[in-house]
């Protein structure tokens, strides 16, 4: 371990603590075992696939990714990826289909003509492909809209040659709430999930798999009657959003930005090299105008991001530091950040102990 | 030239249209020769060698970059670099000493810390180097807050024995107004220059360079008296915050993000395969939630951003795209979206042309 490397390094630059991502798994392992749920990572946070086997490893029964990219990548340690996003295009299809064989391939739809194209993608790879259905509980981003929309489409997987259906799935993407006031929108998603598993189960179309579940909602997953998977992805490391809805604590967060103070010119700031091209401009689950705070100083909030730039907010801290000085950010969001990157430069206890290249970036 | 590439490759993906850069180009080229300015372009914007090629090959007499990647990678096409950032650290100083001798460096600082070790580097390496001494004029970011501050740090300068005095610099990123509402705005930032201006030539500090200038206030600059130089970035693209304030029109947008739309199961909206992770999560200089808008549609904006997602608002349109469909989208900021890809794609009367990586990101 080389402890004066973090204070050579090119900043800004992006650090994971081995440490607490040990600690973050063993804890969301816990509790899935506990209520009988399947754990499926989603891997767009970290995008790596030695992170995705760390996962694995620590009792993740498959991996969710966003893009075919994450699938290809993945697929290098992983032989069960659900593909969290409609396959539309041809581009798209040409390469899922082109996954190792081995690979059970499973992705989420919803419409006929996502559909219409995957079927004939697959009968043409002579591949089977598990499908479930998209449904919306409340987001308004993808997913069909009623328990009709949703037997109808369920019916046509079900009859497409090429495909298996194998379920639904949502994302809960809207509920941010603290911890305290989660109970009650969780209970209101749950009874709108019964109403789609109801009217599927009495159309013949039981879903086998009800997969569902984000960081904020995380411990509340138990909650939703019928669930049997969850896809937490910022878990692993997560962020300022997370600690600010009690999903975790600050000691939990294992991802930072290690960055360096360039100027203090303008009173009561600080202006660090980790801007909006190291950090991600992305705005607070319970605030505005604020993109991060210091890891140990999270009185420390980065108020202002141009691309090169952040502005440190020094009122609410005597602590002033000096050009030069090195300080650590955590991001609000954690997989854009991430995204930005190409190494992440792993920590064991607080020394530089290796690194990452993030290879499942881009489409 | 290939038409039928545009529909096969994969999305989303950076366009540049070729044609519309060499208009942008030509446009600010005849403005800055017939106010006798000199035209240095921020090359953060495409962070591409062959893009910095055609604007000097357009009339730039320089560039400016951002970081010491984009130093390096713009020493290849350009012997006069400014770097319009404070160089603090080990590893930036000793990689801008390591650029090729014939590069003639200017740098941008604004403390006694920055300038202290950077003289120290200059002369290890037995490299003059030129400094630019940085002044805030507004934008409360970085930049000396008062003359006696900037005399001060001028005259550090003058006596650093691996360092020229060249002159200031400022950047206006703050005066995002409609163009016809900037003309008093440029006034009032000309008066708090000339005090700059005065207090340092009265001292023996004439600053034989005066560089400032953005792209929202391009086609004023002229109002700014002493100013000799201006380093428009998104110029050569533009973008929908340029459209916003007037600095442009929409065909004279030369970037855009090709998407595929992935889901219309939300009534009034379609998703696009184009979110954060493509176009830049950057707030509208003249609206907020939006975050960028149709090319050739822009009454077609994007609402909502995921990491994957993008959310077409179809309230203002009768037009109802359907899953597979293409559509390109102008983002807010340019250069926060061209530093999400790898490639940019070129375009020659509508048609796939080539392409360049786009080697300058990072840092």
């Amino acid at each position: 371990m080389d402890v004066d490397r973090l204070d050579m390094m090119t900043t800004p630059a992006a650090l994971v603590d081995l440490d607490r991502v040990d600690a973050n798994l063993r804890r969301v392992a816990a509790y899935t075992r506990q209520h009988g749920l399947r754990w499926r990572p989603h891997t767009k946070t970290h995008k790596t696939p030695e992170l995705a086997r760390l996962q694995l490893a620590a009792g993740a029964q498959g991996v969710t990714v966003a893009t075919v990219r994450e699938a290809e990548v993945m697929a290098t340690v992983c032989d069960d990826v659900l593909l969290a996003y409609p396959p539309v295009g041809e581009d798209r299809l040409t390469r899922l289909m082109a996954l190792p064989p081995q690979v059970r391939l499973t992705v989420a739809l919803d419409s006929g003509e996502a559909l219409g194209m995957l079927d004939r993608a697959a009968r043409m790879a002579g591949r089977t492909v598990g499908v479930l259905v998209e449904l919306d509980l409340g987001m308004r981003r993808v997913g069909v809209q009623s328990p009709e929309d949703a037997i109808a489409l369920a019916g046509n997987v079900a009859f497409g040659s090429g495909l298996e259906y194998r379920g639904i799935t949502f994302y809960a993407g809207h509920l941010r709430l603290p911890q305290e006031k989660l109970g009650s929108a969780m209970r209101e998603q749950s009874e709108r999930l019964a109403t789609f598993i109801e009217a599927l189960t009495d159309s013949g179309l039981r879903p086998g798999t009800v997969s569902g579940g984000s960081t904020p909602t995380l411990w509340r997953s138990h909650d939703v009657t019928g669930l049997t998977e969850i896809r937490p992805g910022i878990n692993i490391f997560n962020d300022r959003n997370a600690v600010s809805v009690g999903a975790c604590a600050w000691d939990e967060c294992a991802y930072s930005v290690l960055a360096t103070v360039v100027s203090t010119t303008v009173p009561g700031q600080a202006v660090i090299d980790a801007g909006s091209k190291a950090l991600a401009k992305e705005e607070g689950f319970t605030d505005t105008g604020v993109y991060g705070a210091l890891l140990g100083k999270p009185e420390v909030l980065v108020r202002g991001l141009s691309e090169e730039h952040g502005l440190l907010d020094l009122s609410n801290t005597s602590w002033r530091p000096y050009v030069g000085e090195r300080v650590r950010v955590v991001p609000n969001h954690a997989c854009a950040s991430v995204n930005l990157h190409d190494t992440l430069h792993l920590l064991r206890q607080g020394a530089w102990a290796g690194q990452y290249a993030i290879t499942a970036r881009g489409w």
